[in-house]
């Protein structure tokens, strides 16, 4: 993580902050602090916005004013930073950029998560992040109270229509899959309609996803699985139909909205010197 | 770019996609298709998708079937890649999460700049940009017909509240920077009230931002300019309110939403074997 | 993968290959070509070593002679590159660095698969991989007929006693893993008498890991088990006890040994100019 | 080596150690020891253990308990670390991979040097290194007792068979490295007959290597070159003959196995919470 | 910046400092002390050579005895690092490599700036640095007295030949950059006669750079802006013209020698034990 | 050295060249050549030029229109590039800073090996290289007539001052060496005096240095170790004083200037669209 910060402050500060600079002597201290504009669930001030400014100047000491997680209001002040002025500012929009994003996702996630408390399923995440911000954002989904589905291809299986297709069918690309994947994998198959479902549960697949059904066609897939595997409700979630989607019955609700739409949330920086 | 790409698809693939190849033989040919699900303008099909696309395989070819910057619709395809399914497939997702953030981008940027039609302002980003993504995003913004505010803390002078304090002045700052800032670079100051704008005028500064002034407040600081100096509006820009702050006769209006708050456009992949 | 071959490149020419650079033109054309010096089950051939020359110079044109997981004999060509000598001459040891070690792993592995033919048993690696050649130590492992165990510790979920005895039991240790971990993985736990493994079964713990037993116990492990979860047999596997092992029933033999102990294959190259 | 071992724990942790992180909580610290399964002389304690634990977190304490060198025994307690339980087991893996083939190494090493005891030898690496591991593995043949042959292509003049018959003679391959190559390196030539060696006496060739020689025909090489070279004998060398070797009277034997073929010793990792 | 001090460190370094290792044990603490060997303006000891030093060894103490900027003189001490003698040999020729190159930059720019006493007008530095080393030159530059020119391609506009006739006249290339460049650049010309100059004041050009003129002619072009534009003269200066040139009345004068001819200074490195 | 291209022109390039993609469109192919502007030994244009631009883009075709090593006078073309306008200019800054410099060494180190002709001695470089150049330079050196002294500090053996103290005397200090380095490399000490001299002799080492002794002092010192040694001189070489320096009859004079303080040689690009 050091390193990827690392070059997100060089992407920003680029040679040198020409207007910081000039202005303050490299000797002058000053605090920053991080201030909500907005009400949100907060994240990335745990870990990640200390990493930023100490992987800018490991002398910065960085206070965390509330944790993870919590729902913070505007006007309230999160987060922290003692140092020299120099560094606060030109680690600042770096900061700043991913805590107000990774609490938009956080944010999101819960609102998500909100819409459906009290049944027993799982909002969790796609691999529709944004590149090379996956683990912060799969981490702000789960600050959000939502999980994660895998992390890249290489730890889940999941056989899609193509994958399907190139078998012949859902048996014969379950059997394959059996033969040479990882036994520490559950399998994963993508199904449009209840007969898919039933092959699926024929051939022992451990997770069903439902790609694009209707509530009602989800209700009865539900009631064939019986329990007999994990099923995932996919495609067309939003903060409207979530509840009636997680209605009936499925176990795992997965939106990729969670970290390629959420909106960032207004976070702004004092100075005092 | 290509490094980052590479890093991308490490992100992504980790070590291998064990669905893919255990089902597809590394010799099976295939040819992939980004279609439109919604009507939005595109980014990153001219050069990032088949970047993507050759950086997982030198011998994928590829073809934009529509130009950046273009409006698509709903159902047109607008990108297609012919090579090892294998590697279509493992590149299918980084590919995809980068043209549909650019595109987003591009969409959101397109309905800031229909808004102010007709009038002498233009639409301009901030460094508010994805940590990482800050070339690829500032490209979007101009694919959807804005314009680029400072790359980076190295080009360009933007004195804030801060920075005026520290020197006691906004005369002072200026003249600190003027001593100091290499001669290329034009003077901003970020200003709140008339006060502040007189004194940027009394000491030449270049580009005078108006700081979350209410709209009667920027037509007398445009009034009061006269064309001495560039004037840029900032804070709190909407699609509902960005016509008005055009009309007040500034010559720039940045949004920060144009790269932090964008929602992902609706694309898929589709492989035919 | 790329990055990683120029890198052992690097490691292994320095500055240039002084020799070499002094006797041979840049333009001196030639062939090499590799020789099995011993009998053994290669590895390396498909896909690294032509990677290795390629990225060396990607003029080289490279013919694999064999397959990866065939048994080849003494004497055999099993690879042959052709293109400037320099560049063959200051490749060659990586790429035979790389092959020896791959054909030792997939070779071993075979000699383990061969020991348990006829029963339904799979033998499995370890995360006891060379640091920074995981990935292709893996890949040997499936040429030479085994499956591969976690690639990372991303990638699975394994118990053991620190874990178990940090939650207080086996059971509230798996409800704890449930309830955070993604619903991809299967729960893996590692116990070393029947009450853990009875545990283990009453709270469907999906891969049950039985740690250095005794055949006999392992044997009664299985029965207890009844197919209601995955055994893996781990510690202490070797080419004389493996048979008696797999005998008992388990589903997987773990050896560490493939990745950690593999003897390098003796392979040569031979240079025509 | 600190930029290495990031890239060794990246490849061994993923995106995040789902098992240990979901059981112990972030603060909690507790006490790794790495104890010796069977004898053996250890390497690796010293400074790479160490490093790897603080290249997890710089706060882990680390305390070798044993010198890099020393013959260990079966059940001593060799090296521990302090510090926060999830980076003591999300680090363990990488330090063990380590230090077992590191000590492996130095074993192996140890009894080719016992068998040449009281004779006037080098027992001496090769370049059979494994690809990223060259700095650690020679280090760890020098612990063992051993010396090193060049680290690279570019630190040491080695001329072969293919160099030889492009220059015409050996006589006429020395002479054109004497003109090009730095006068600070050795030049050593391969033989593999009588007539070469004199060859290479007549030219003042600096080392020289009997390549797969019979002891007799070493026996009488030696007497050839009464001194005036380095003598190395290579080829087919292991512990049941390299003492016969060690007697014909040359100064050094080279040993591929050293590095290609060595055992990982057997350690492991006792946690106290 | 430390990323790169590592590299540079290690391409110095290699496997290991053979010589010094052999010599002195691991624990063997000293001081070594910069002496200059004659006289110039320092720069490099402030930050980079304390860096370099850090960077090889955390536990190394630096003390800057003199601050870049300050002309020394022959014998004088400058820098004094004290820890392991090791880490202090094995540093050391880093970063006498670079405060010597960073001296002689910032010695010959004095020069430059001494020249041309009480005239107002900048000395300013080049794209002409060297590959790798652009931000500690440029900084050199400014230790020197001068100023710093565009540090990239990216932060400043500058329309030479090639560009304008590309658009067809100088007007119309001012036009395409004004229409799609960041407002916040100013646009710089290249002319040759005054012809150009007084089309550059026609379509308002912010720096018009005198290229290669005679310094009559620039007394004729400083006449004609008027103080409209900055005015850089550019091409064939050197410590005997720049005078006359800068009595011209130009604003800026670019030199390219300033970073790609500088001689090293004399430095010496004293170590006591 | 691909990789370190693609640094260098990040480097200079930013996030893009403003000018030049503002007025050159995307598909406009152009030829570039290099011209020399004086006469010099020309370095850089076989493979370091070419592999620039084609870092840049893989698709321009290049020409060397002269060879490393010619003399080239001024106004001759030295090397062509084929390819889009945009990646021309981009790429041309890189290209030149690397191939003025190194034609700068090459010329530079031919004047002094003009300096010397005749004479039995050769002209040699240091480790004073410019950081992350230094295979470059000495490959420049080499293109002049020059030698490499060692590479790095794991290359080459120099005791000097601080290794002897460390030791008690050279003889302690040579045996050291003795006991624990390669066998590969050869032994060279820093004497300031004749008796220094005499117990190199005495302990059989095989380059001695005389470190800024007078040429007279060179003369004994060189009649002392009659051809028993190879002989450097070090310290204060010029152009003025290195034939007398040849002339006492060392084997090797090191002058640090050769990349120290080489000037950058006048060559510029031509573009035709």
């Amino acid at each position: 993580m050091a390193r990827q910060l690392q070059l997100f402050l060089e992407e920003d500060i680029g040679l040198g902050d020409i207007t910081t600079d000039s202005v303050f002597p490299s000797d002058q201290e000053g605090q920053a602090v991080f201030v909500a504009k907005e009400d949100f669930v907060v994240a990335g001030i745990n870990d990640i916005a200390p990493l930023v400014f100490t992987t800018r100047n490991p002398q910065i000491t960085c206070v965390s004013l509330k944790k993870d997680g919590e729902t913070v209001h505007s006007g309230e002040r999160i987060f922290s930073a003692q140092g020299p002025v120099r560094d606060l500012l030109s680690a600042e929009r770096v900061a700043l950029n991913l805590v107000q994003r990774m609490s938009g996702i956080a944010t999101l996630t819960a609102a998500f998560v909100h819409q459906v408390e009290g049944l027993p399923v799982r909002i969790i995440d796609t691999r529709k992040t944004t590149p090379g911000l996956r683990a912060i954002e799969k981490y702000s989904v789960r600050v959000g109270g939502g999980y994660n589905h895998r992390f890249s291809l290489a730890d889940g299986i999941l056989l899609k229509d193509n994958h399907i297709a190139a078998c012949g069918s859902i048996t014969k690309a379950v059997q394959t899959l059996r033969d040479k994947a990882p036994h520490t994998l559950k399998i994963e198959v993508e199904t449009e309609n209840l007969a898919q479902v039933e092959e699926c549960l024929a051939c022992g697949v451990e997770i069903i996803m439902l790609d694009n059904m209707a509530p009602t066609l989800m209700c009865q897939a539900v009631a064939l699985i019986r329990k007999r595997a994990l099923v995932e409700a996919s495609g067309g979630v939003n903060l409207a139909n979530v509840r009636e989607i997680a209605e009936t019955g499925v176990d795992l609700i997965s939106v990729g909205a969670l970290t390629h739409s959420a909106r960032a949330m207004d976070i702004s920086m004092r100075l005092s010197v």
